[in-house]
């Protein structure tokens, strides 16, 4: 069953080799206004610009008060101060300020008066006229909010790496920072392959391309931006043709289907014929999936093999570690998702030095690993079905002959799919 | 400690009343294109249009064969098969046929020809010239991929619920639907409210208002179109002005900041002005965020607190579980992430009838579970730092006094938060 031409190397071997290259020039960090940059990655440590409150601040609404003046206030020596403002939340605290013997009204979030260093709560003191009367004294800070409390200048907010979410903008702004360091999100082009395919559900006699919506949508979940493209016809000038203009406009170039070595597939040999690679994998130790294949020049073009199940083995494997790498995420887009125990045998008759992927299915119950089942969906790469079915993929390692039944295997799950 | 004038809704109850209010009509479905409606929720069950494959096709690049006619194929009796055509993946296979002794070639995936029921792949057999050799019966169905044996015509698909992704827009497609039932993405605008804000940085005698980025990624991310307004001075005339006017275009309202009852808030007052509500709800029983309140007339006003640890609260457990529900998600926000061990007691000194929100850190193993501590962030409910720190939020149920040191909690994640 091994056919010619094909080198199968190992998936580890090619996500490094495509992962060096990448860092050597590919990833690129661009400035964004932080309001537009959710979901984009930190490409450097930021540190605050501000303190957080930029001022003392009052906690709750209340009279604002020089404490050192409450020292001798008591029961039996109640003090009067008179309350000489009030203030808006509008206004500048620090404009006005109080001398011994003087409170000022100012409500919650309020920068504190000149002079004052603690907030007697409206509630908790007795008004009379424009004076208010204290019975105890007031210690200094009292519901105060201190400058820089929450975040102090230049303390560090956030890391290299944050995924930035609506906390994070938030946050990023009440810093002063208007402008975030990203890693770009890398426009990735699909582009499906075939003399049969359509885009155009009114072109009855040929087939509907469907492939690039699932691929695009991992793209797009994975940190890149996908542009979809009609189908190209297996022709080999305009495969090359597509592909050079494809080079000059996108960072990352994917084709479906179109990458074998039928008499039909020119994909990899016009690819190479562009000009000399910097980096060339034909096929991978995985399978479904082993005729994805790569041409890297100073931008990568991945061929995905053509049958579903082989499309998103290829995409899990070598497309999406790499987005995921270049959008500054960490490159594997499968997470442990459970453990269950394998129903039954699992044969491995062919392509031994294989990594195996196979999509499964959780039988019985979600909380008890004892009782937790895989089942494998049915296996034949041009099935779609089993897509609708699954609750991740097992990830059977290579160089064994079976899997007895009751073994345990971890359940991956994939960003954007399951 | 208790505010006159709130009335402390459980909030089950809370929640029970606004949803059973949305399933009387706020909840709606729209058909869309299936090519845009990656992320939406199905409204109705869906079934395929098609067979898949549409036809009995290839497996294998192969010549097109009657089984019936090798039955006495052997080393001895070798037969020979004319070659009588080399079909195209562009054309239709069902377009010519074979007659005994003859054989078509044709490309994987391509339509069998009429009489033939089996493929004989190209490397499994001898060709000399114009004809093949057979030295074995070719069994009916060999090789073949029978027509609808990946999905049936009229079989389920989709189950109403499901949210759309990548997979599932290819698999409608291949089915024949191009449009789809979906519930409706709530319109949700968000109206901070208070004369001391501002969304304009350059206004540097004004706060910048930044709550609504955090909340309005939420609502994002929760199923619901998020619209940011500017702030809305603390002026009766104007927030009734703009509620009103929020009213006719928008499915939620949502304001943060001004709905307690203090001298300047006017939110409640000026909600209930509009007319009879069918609904109101005036506090939760929720520590921070007790003030959030709703106004129900045919849509909600959902009134957020301003400390944002309290406008968080309120978010999820009142807002977001709305509008997930509209969009026809499950309407808890939250997710169990973890679970740990309280590393010193948790004393609750007031509001004990209430719920209690509190962000956490985990210290120590992630992956052994009696190693694993939960540490809770500094509570303060201004504090917007604690965001950045914690990895999700334990919920400390109602009337207890503490809660004692090596205890285990769950720590829940928010969908769109961490």
């Amino acid at each position: 069953m091994a056919l010619p031409y094909f080198k199968y190397e190992r998936v580890e071997d090619v996500q490094q080799k495509l992962l060096s290259s990448a860092r050597e020039g590919m990833r690129k960090v661009e400035m964004l206004d932080v309001r537009n940059a959710t979901e984009y990655v930190l490409a450097e440590d930021v540190h605050s610009k501000r303190d957080i409150p930029q001022n003392d601040i009052a906690h709750f609404d209340g009279y604002a008060i020089k404490s050192e003046d409450t020292k001798l206030a008591s029961f039996k020596n109640p003090l009067r101060f008179k309350i000489v403002k009030e203030i808006k939340l509008t206004e500048r605290g620090s404009s006005y300020e109080i001398s011994s013997g003087e409170v000022i009204y100012v409500p919650t979030g309020c920068e504190l008066p000149q002079n004052a260093d603690a907030i007697v709560p409206v509630e908790s003191v007795e008004r009379e006229g424009d004076y208010i009367i204290l019975t105890r004294p007031i210690v200094r800070g009292f519901h105060v909010i201190h400058k820089g409390s929450d975040i102090r200048k230049n303390e560090l907010v956030l890391r290299r790496g944050t995924i930035i979410l609506g906390q994070h903008v938030k946050v990023l702004l009440d810093s002063g920072i208007f402008e975030v360091p990203v890693y770009k999100r890398p426009k990735v082009v699909v582009m499906p392959i075939g003399s049969e395919l359509t885009n155009d559900p009114n072109e009855r006699h040929k087939k509907l391309e469907t492939h690039s919506y699932l691929i695009s949508h991992l793209i797009e979940k994975n940190g890149g931006i996908a542009i979809q493209r009609a189908p190209i016809p297996d022709d080999p000038g305009l495969i090359s043709e597509e592909v050079e203009e494809a080079l000059e406009n996108y960072d990352v170039i994917v084709t479906i289907g179109g990458a074998s070595i039928g008499k039909m597939d020119f994909t990899w040999n016009e690819a190479k014929r562009i000009r000399r690679p910097r980096l060339e994998v034909r096929g991978i130790r995985v399978h479904p999936g082993r005729v994805t294949s790569v041409v890297l020049f100073e931008k990568p073009i991945i061929m995905l093999p053509g049958l579903i199940q082989s499309t998103l083995s290829g995409a899990i494997f070598i497309l999406l570690p790499l987005i995921r790498f270049l959008a500054g995420l960490s490159p594997s887009p499968l997470y442990p998702k459970f453990m269950g125990k394998v129903k039954s045998v699992i044969n491995i008759p062919e392509y031994k030095p294989f990594k195996r992927v196979r999509f499964v299915r959780r039988i019985g119950s979600v909380n008890n690993e004892e009782e937790r089942f895989i089942d494998l969906l049915r296996y034949e790469s041009f099935h779609s079905s089993v897509l609708l079915k699954a609750d991740g993929i097992a990830i059977i390692p290579e160089n064994i002959d079976e899997i007895p039944p009751s073994k345990t295997l971890m359940v991956y799950g994939v960003h954007g799919l399951f």
